[in-house]
């Protein structure tokens, strides 16, 4: 039986399930692809470290190097996390010829137009199907099952901490810091969970998913980010009132060209808490699951859902790419499906341009005509109101909640707008803003 | 530009949408698959039938000889359906080494055996993306996103007729005739629903999933079908007190070795109408969507969702497979995902030993004792009982309903214990029974 050789680079979660599941499906994959995969090095950190999984000691080196000098890898599995000493990594496995799998976003959001030209020039594949959503196919979707479609839109719940504290905001009405506290405990969240609970990660996905739907480039820097600290259970029970539930949304939308003319299309492309109708499907993603919904010509809207994360889950989306290019491999196809466009095919939208529907609560002073005034700021910007509520307050003094649901309005108008009302003497603290997607 | 010739049989539905986003797309897959794609022959049935797209009447024949004897096409696209004429189409291109795609499950599921070995032995491809599901990717997901993995259950919802008529009578309590007639008018039902509304054509889809998901080989009447013409309002509304959505489910569950031993694993294979928990992704799939969930070993629960047909839908499907085979053709690798294998893989457990949850719905006489006489009926079958509720009945002598969920059951013990229950002198009409899925 043939063999193709692969080295793993980093020997954490990830790769504990990438080693379990080769071992325990090796009967199933040697059958599927014809050949057996042979795991020959495994680089780690730390040989002395307890593991989850048993290697074979001879197999284990600390020295990178040892992947990229070895003539029998033919694909190097970059697990190590970070930026820096991953790229010279895959630089250097590029450089020899060797194809990359990798689980990294943050890499091929930062330097992903860098490797896909080094794969380019040297007839590589660089597959990334863990990058994104776990073990959820959307990388595959993207490049193979919707290459005969245009895709119009895409959200997605792309990361399973912010989503795990949300739906326990949402279903136990609990305060964001116990929320997150929680989820601390139980491993959903990080010691330091900033990049999930700042919107960061979801902004690094995005761009993987925004180069594959529409042939962006961005950098996360480039999407408009907003973290989910600033919720708190108000939001969900003033959600509920409207019929909402709410998400950590990444949404990246063609809007056709900029609106002053221009012949290539732009895209928007966010990450932000947003309410979405509480009967969709997206709506009922619990806990630290994942989603994608695609929006596309022929197909129409679709969605793909699962495990975001964990060892097995990510470890048989790394074990996919690594079975894709042993199938490339034997079958002397590879390049057989072509990297990201090198040029970009769309533009971003100037963030102040997006137009969107928003939800907006207003503490205003318990006085006749705070309403109208609030309104005609809106209509003097051309936002039109699609809903408001006013509750009752008893106690004198302070502020009331006044919420208005607004059509779709420009970002910018709707900044200068709130602007205005903060600087109101009746308006007695900052007002809240959520973005509306009716997916 | 390097061209890749085709030539698409039959030109009903899916052939226009196959055609047109050829058309429409042509610049976005040329810049994809860097090569050309190009309908050669056209054949059609009735060349003066006025159609939605517009052809080249040069390109039109009809003949299906044409497509077999022109050297230039290299993928022929099975659309005529039924299963006589196609299977003679399909073997005559293969046995040409042409590569075949097809949107026809009657076929596959009555004939894929032979299509499938004659392909191997001429070592061309045979992709049916549009076969199952319309443009939801489920074929691809399991041929090549799954290879990692084991899967050990797959439930979906996969006939959009069905599931349109279901909604109707769950959001709008209408009775199935009338629903029925609704799905006709719009189109989402045919003049004669048989296929769909007797759970047939969701067998045939089933047969072509397993094949892919477990390596079984399955024909229609291998599988446990029941239909939903039975359904009555009366059913979701007893479903709804007890928390359950009523849909049609297609089912298939890997379940270890025959219970008296044996070496392969077995698997259950059924279609009908099933009680799902309401709060469940599967139950907010709503008029003629389709999804399929997975449970596997690695990844865990996973869904896919999308439109199950129409000519978009399904002919997006389609063109991601010529795409496919084109890719395949340019880079000289045919054959380079393998075929379904050629022997079995499970065996089908007999109906009688599948074990479920069943809700048992039985009409009564009034009286005294009949709860306890039910219940000792169904414990002397070791069914155990998990749920029973009683409604009063204020029109004296008619019969009352008497609603029980059991646990899970042996199927044939769960048969036979109704067979008692239904001559008892109090059971007033035949018991129905809906199975349950904690899906």
């Amino acid at each position: 039986m043939r063999e193709v050789g692969i080295g793993i680079a980093g020997f954490g979660t990830v790769g504990g399930g990438v080693m379990s599941i080769l071992r325990k499906h090796a009967g199933d994959i040697e059958a599927r692809i014809g050949a057996r995969i042979v795991v020959r090095r495994i680089a780690l950190r730390d040989p002395e470290k307890e593991r989850p999984v048993d290697v074979d000691r001879r197999l284990v080196t600390t020295r990178l190097d040892d992947l990229l000098s070895d003539p029998e890898i033919a694909v190097v599995v970059e697990l190590i996390g970070g930026v820096d000493q991953a790229f010279d990594l895959v630089r250097g496995a590029l450089a020899r010829g060797k194809h990359v799998v990798t689980a990294n976003k943050a890499l091929l959001a930062s330097r992903g137009e860098e490797i896909f030209r080094l794969a380019r020039e040297k007839g590589v594949d660089v597959y990334y199907e863990a990058a994104v959503c776990g073990g959820v196919p959307i990388i595959r979707t993207l490049r193979e099952a919707l290459a005969s479609d245009r895709i119009n839109a895409l959200l997605g719940i792309v990361n399973g901490t912010t989503n795990y504290i949300l739906t326990a905001m949402a279903e136990k009405g609990e305060p964001i810091e116990k929320a997150l506290a929680e989820a601390q405990r139980l491993g959903y969240a990080e010691a330091d969970p900033t990049l999930d609970v700042s919107g960061g990660d979801a902004a690094q996905k995005l761009c993987v998913l925004a180069q594959l739907a529409f042939g962006a480039r961005l950098r996360p820097q480039d999407v408009l980010t907003e973290g989910i600290m600033g919720l708190s259970p108000e939001d969900f029970r003033w959600g509920r009132e409207f019929g909402y539930a709410l998400k950590l949304l990444a949404v990246a939308r063609r809007c056709g060209p900029a609106n002053g003319g221009g012949t290539v299309d732009q895209i928007e492309a966010r990450v932000h808490p947003a309410f979405i109708p509480a009967g969709s499907l997206l709506a009922g993603v619990r806990g630290a699951m994942n989603a994608v919904v695609l929006q596309s010509e022929a197909l129409g809207p679709s969605m793909l859902y699962g495990q975001g994360a964990g060892a097995m889950p990510t470890g048989s989306a790394v074990v996919s790419d690594i079975i894709d290019l042993t199938r490339n491999i034997l079958s002397g196809s590879p390049g057989r499906v072509p990297l990201p466009p090198e040029k970009p095919l769309v533009a971003l939208r100037p963030h102040d341009e997006v137009r969107c529907a928003y939800y907006l609560h207003f503490s205003v002073k318990d006085e006749p005509g705070v309403l109208a005034r609030t309104a005609s700021r809106l209509a003097a910007r051309r936002i039109s109101i699609a809903a408001v509520e006013q509750h009752e307050q008893n106690d004198q003094g302070k502020p009331v909640p006044l919420v208005i649901v607004t059509h779709q309005a420009r970002e910018a108008d709707l900044r200068a707008a709130i602007v205005e009302i903060d600087h109101d003497p009746t308006t007695l603290a900052p007002t809240r803003l959520i973005r509306i997607e009716n997916v």
